[in-house]
C-alpha cells in the first residue's frame, strides 16, 4: 500500500478548449467535473501501483483545436440541394461540425481523439426544422444514394455515430426537440426524437402550466446518460433507465412512432393493444436509424408523485443472499421497485469509498455487525407510484432483504447515490488524463445464469493484473436482470483496449449472457450479432433492412451487424 | 311483450352425431351445453316478436354425417413421402378429418355447416410427433409447393383455420401438447404449442408433483375460449385473457419461441430484455402460420395464489361514472386488477337477465337506490398478485367506484360470473338452431376515442330493427382498453349476415378502433388490413412474408391480408 499522503492531482476544472478535440469527447457540460475521491485516488494508486508523481502531468488532454483533411465528397450541385431543403443556416461543412456529429462517448473514441486521431466524418452535417426536412433529405439521398446517419444527443457507447460511408448526418437535436401534445386523457406524450431527456422531464414536470394539463407528468425514463441523451435515441438503441424495474424499459413506453424511410413514411397504430398481426411499431424499436429515421414518437407518461417516493438501502452478507432476495422480491408480485440496484463484494467496497462512506462510523457498525468487505454487497433503491402501493412495496421489500440476513442502512445510502446518478461519467476525463480507463459492458441474463455469467466475465476481467472490475445488477425482471461490469484498469494503447474489449464480449458470449442489455448494439457490437443471434435470425433483420433501405443509405456500414 | 308463458324450448341436450357436420361447428364438449335462461328466452321472444311456437322445432341442426367431394390434388408419391415422415397413424385422409380441421368456430362456418356446404379443405392431415416431423414436412412441401396450414385448438372466429389452396393441415395439438420443462429460478414454462389450456393450467398447478417445482403456478391466461385453445395459439394470434389486466396479453407472456419455417429454424434469444437490436421475438407474435410453424414456446409463467383472490362488483349510476371510474383505476398506479369489465347500460340488463339476478331481491334494492334500468352499469373484478397487493388494489378500486357514485354488489355478482365464465359460447347452438344469431366484435381503442366509438358502432348496430347490442369493456392498459360488442339478432341468411358484419368492421374503422383486439386477423379480418395499416405497413409484413415464405406455402390464400 503507498504511503498516504495529502496530495491531490490537479483535476482539470478548466472547460476544454471551444471547438477542440477534447469539447468533442468530454463527457456532459463543458463546465461540469466530478472527480475521484480522496478514498478512490487511494485506491487507484494501490491497484495500478502508481505514485503522486504519476499525476502530476496530465497527458494527451486533446486542447488541440480540431483539424481534419477528409475531402468533401458530394457534389456542389448535391449540397445545394441539400440545402435549399433544409435551409442554409441548418447546414454545416466545417471540420469541427463533421467530427463533433461523427462521435459518441465510447472509451476507444476518446482515446483516439485525445491524440487528434479522427477516422471517418459526414460529408455534410444537416440539422432538419421538422419531418418535412428530413423526408426531403431521405428522399433525395435515396435517389443519389448518398448514406444518411442520424445524430441525436451524441451519448452513444457503442460508436452508434460513426459515419464509415461519409455522406449526411442528420441532427435531430437542434431543432426537433419539441413537446408537441399532452394527452391527460390517455396519459400520453408526442415528442420529437431530438428533445433531450432534462427538457422532456421538465415540460412533463410543468404540463399544468405548459399545456394546460390536468396533472403533472414523468417520462419514467431515467438512464445515466439522462441529461445527455435524447428521447428518440432511447428508443432506437433500446435504451433502459435507472428506474426500469417499476417504470419499464424505453421499448415498453412507445405507444407508437412515426419513421421516414427509403421505402415510404408511416405512424404505427397507437392502440394500447392490437391482434392485428405482428407489431410494426415493435419491429422498429432498436433499429438505430439502419431502417429510416424516427421523426415522431408516442410515449406512454406516468404520473409524477415524487412526494410518494420512498428510499431504502441494505447491506448483505454476501452476493448469494442480496440475489436471492432480489429474485424473490421481483416474482413475489407485490409490485416491483423503482431503483433497484445490488452491488457485489468489489463494487460494494469501491462504492463505499466513491460515495464517502468508507471510514465513516456507519462504515464501522456495518463492520461490526460482522458484515466483511469482500464479503457483504449494497443494496440501493426506491418505491414509486400511489402511496399506499409504494409503501407496501417498500415494506416488503425490507422484509425480504432482512430475511436473506441483510441489515437496513435506511435511506442514506441511496440519498447519497442519487446526488451524484448523473455526474459519475464526468471522472472518467479525469482518469483518462492520467492513463487510466474506466469503461464498462452490461448483459442481460436470466436468474438461472446470473452467477455463472457473473463469475465467468469476473475471471476473465481479473485475470488481468491490477484490474478492478465492479459488479452490479440493476433492471429487474421476474425472469432475470442486467449484470453492470465496470472495469477500471491502466492502459494507453488502444489496441491492447480493443482486444481486452474484445475478450469480455467473447465471455459473455460464452457464458450465456446478452451482449447488450441498454446501450445498443451500434458498430461496437455488430461484428458479434451473428454468432448471438444465428444465421437465421440476422437473415430476418437483413430481408427487413433490404426492404426499408434497398440502396444501403441508413446508417451504411456495419450497423447492427447488416 | 308477449305473454309469458311455461314453455321452454327443448334445448338440445343431445351430443352431436359422431363425424357429424354439428360434431365440428359445436362449441366445446360435445356433451356439454348452456341454454339460454328463462328470462333470456323471454327477451328473445320480445325483442323478435317471436312466439313459443317458433321454438318448437329445431332446424338446419347439422347431424349429417360428413360427407365431401373434393379431390386429393396430391400425388401418392407425396403423400407417401409425408406419412415416411410422420408415420402412418398421424396422416389422415378422410372426409371427416379434412373437414374437422379447416374448420373453425366462426360464426359463417357453423351456418355453413348446418347446410352441409363444405368450402375449402386440406388434402391431407397429419399430427407431428415433434419438432423433428414438422420440420421434415415444411422443407418437403417448400421443395414441392405445398401449402401448408397449422390447427391448434380449433377456436378460430377469424376463418383461421380455413385452407383455400388445399395442401397439408398439421394438428399440432394431437402430440405436440406437453408441458416439457418447469423452470422455477426464473419463473419460465417450456411448452409445446398444441398444449390446450386446462391442461396447461393443471400441469402448472401441480408442478411440485410433476416437476418436482419448489411452487405451484399459473399460466396467468384465460381467455373465454380457454378450454378448447393452445398456448400455441394464443400466442400467434394475440390472444388476451380475462385477467390480461393484470397478467398481460399472450404477447407479453413469451419469453422466446422456437420457429420452423422455408427459410430455416431458429429458436429466439430467451433473455428477460436485450438490446441487440429489433426483437425477433417480436416480430413472430402474430404471425398465424403465415411466416413458419411454432414449435416450442418459453413462457413466463406466475406463482399460483388463488387464496389471495378478491372479487368485487359494482353498480355505477352511468356509462360515463364507469368509464371515467375505470381509466382512473388504470392510471393511479396502485397496480392493476386482474378481471376488470364493465358493462354499458344494455349488456347490464341483458347481464342481470343472463346471470339471474334479474327480479331478484338485489335488483330490486339497486333500483329502489336509483340506479336505474338501461342507465346503470355492472362492473366485475378480481384483484390477484401477494396478498397485501391484492387487498390493497381492491381498497383502491373500491375508492374509486365509490367516488364516482357506484354502490357496491361485493363479490356476489363477480361470483356468478366465474361460474359460467367459460360457458356462454355454448348457447350459440340452442339460438341458432332457431335462427338467431350470437356474434361479437371487439377492438382496442384509446380512452380518449372510447365513447365515440362505443357510440358509432353501437348506432350502427342498432340500425338495424330488432338487434340487441351489448358492450363491455375489457382488457385495460394505462392508455385505454378493449370494447366488446355482443349483438344477437335473427338471421338465416349468410350474404345478409356477412353484409352486416361487414358494416360493423368498417364502423369500427370509421370510429378509429382496432379490427381486432384478441381474435387475430385470420381470413375474416385480412380484407381491411390495408385500410388500417396502410399500404407502407402492409409492405413490411409482405417483406417479412417473402422472406420467410417465399414460396407461398405458409397459411396461402390471403393469410392477415398478405
Amino acid at each position: 500500500m503507498t504511503a498516504k499522503t495529502d496530495f491531490q492531482p490537479a483535476w482539470t476544472e478548466k472547460p476544454p478548449a471551444k471547438k477542440s478535440y477534447r469539447s468533442v469527447f468530454k463527457w456532459g457540460s463543458p463546465d461540469e467535473f466530478k472527480h475521484p475521491s480522496h478514498a478512490w485516488y487511494q485506491m487507484l494508486k494501490d491497484t495500478f501501483g502508481m505514485t503522486d508523481a504519476d499525476f502530476e502531468t496530465p497527458r494527451f488532454e486533446g486542447n488541440e483545436p480540431v483539424t481534419i483533411d477528409q475531402k468533401i465528397r458530394l457534389t456542389d450541385k448535391q449540397i445545394g440541394h441539400i440545402t435549399d431543403i433544409a435551409g442554409k443556416r441548418n447546414v454545416a461543412v466545417d471540420d469541427f461540425s463533421r467530427v463533433k456529429y461523427s462521435h459518441g462517448k465510447t472509451i476507444d473514441e476518446a482515446m483516439e481523439l485525445r491524440r487528434q486521431m479522427v477516422r471517418d466524418v459526414p460529408d455534410i452535417v444537416v440539422h432538419p426544422r421538422n419531418k418535412k426536412d428530413v423526408a426531403g433529405i431521405v428522399a433525395f439521398a435515396n435517389k443519389e444514394k448518398i448514406p444518411v446517419y442520424v445524430y441525436g444527443g451524441g451519448s452513444s457507447v457503442t460508436f452508434g455515430l460513426r459515419t464509415p460511408k461519409g455522406g449526411i448526418m442528420l441532427v435531430m437535436s437542434t431543432h426537433m426537440n419539441k413537446l408537441l401534445v399532452v394527452n391527460d386523457i390517455n396519459q400520453t406524450a408526442v415528442v420529437q426524437p431530438g428533445m433531450m431527456g432534462p427538457a422532456y422531464e421538465a415540460a412533463l414536470n410543468s404540463a399544468p402550466e405548459k399545456f394546460n394539463a390536468a396533472r403533472r407528468y414523468t417520462c419514467g425514463h431515467f438512464p445515466q446518460s439522462f441529461e445527455y441523451s435524447s428521447v428518440g435515441g432511447w428508443v432506437v438503441t433500446l435504451g433502459s433507465g435507472q428506474a426500469s424495474s417499476y417504470y419499464g424499459d424505453a421499448y415498453d413506453l412507445v405507444l407508437s412512432q412515426e419513421y421516414v424511410t427509403p421505402a415510404g413514411n408511416f405512424k404505427t397504430l397507437d392502440f394500447p393493444a392490437t391482434a392485428t398481426g405482428p407489431k410494426i411499431n415493435d419491429m422498429m424499436k432498436g433499429s438505430e436509424g439502419a431502417f429510416g429515421v424516427l421523426v415522431e414518437l408516442t410515449m406512454k407518461i406516468f404520473r409524477y408523485m415524487p412526494e410518494n417516493r420512498q428510499r431504502f438501502s441494505f447491506m448483505f452478507p454476501s452476493w448469494d443472499a442480496a440475489v436471492a432476495a432480489s429474485r424473490e422480491i421481483t416474482q413475489a408480485e407485490f409490485g416491483m421497485p423503482a431503483v433497484y440496484r445490488i452491488s457485489d463484494p468489489e463494487e460494494t467496497e469501491v462504492g463505499l469509498k466513491l460515495y464517502g462512506i468508507h471510514g465513516t462510523p456507519v462504515d464501522t457498525v456495518v463492520s461490526l455487525r460482522g458484515y466483511k468487505p469482500m464479503e457483504r454487497c449494497l443494496c440501493l433503491g426506491t418505491t414509486e407510484g400511489e402511496k399506499g402501493f409504494a409503501r407496501h412495496v417498500r415494506d416488503q421489500v425490507a422484509r425480504i432483504c432482512k430475511s436473506n440476513g441483510a441489515m437496513t442502512l435506511t435511506g442514506f445510502a441511496m440519498k447519497l447515490w442519487e446526488k451524484t446518478r448523473y455526474k459519475e461519467p464526468y471522472m472518467r476525463e479525469d482518469l483518462m488524463d492520467y492513463g487510466i480507463i474506466i469503461d464498462t459492458v452490461e448483459s442481460g441474463v436470466t436468474w438461472d445464469n446470473l452467477h455463472r455469467l457473473h463469475q465467468g466475465v469476473r475471471a476473465y476481467i481479473k485475470k488481468r493484473p491490477e484490474t478492478i472490475c465492479m459488479t452490479h445488477a440493476s433492471h429487474f425482471y421476474p425472469q432475470g436482470t442486467n449484470l453492470y461490469f465496470i472495469f477500471i484498469l491502466r492502459m494507453v494503447d488502444l489496441d491492447e483496449y480493443q482486444e481486452f474489449h474484445k475478450g469480455i464480449i467473447e465471455a459473455i458470449l460464452q457464458h450465456g449472457g446478452s451482449i447488450s442489455h441498454h446501450h445498443g448494439v451500434g458498430k461496437l457490437f455488430a461484428p458479434f450479432m451473428e454468432k448471438h443471434l444465428g444465421r437465421e435470425q440476422m437473415d430476418i433483420l437483413r430481408a427487413l433492412k433490404n426492404h426499408f433501405d434497398p440502396n444501403q443509405i441508413m446508417n451504411p456500414g456495419g450497423h447492427l451487424g447488416l
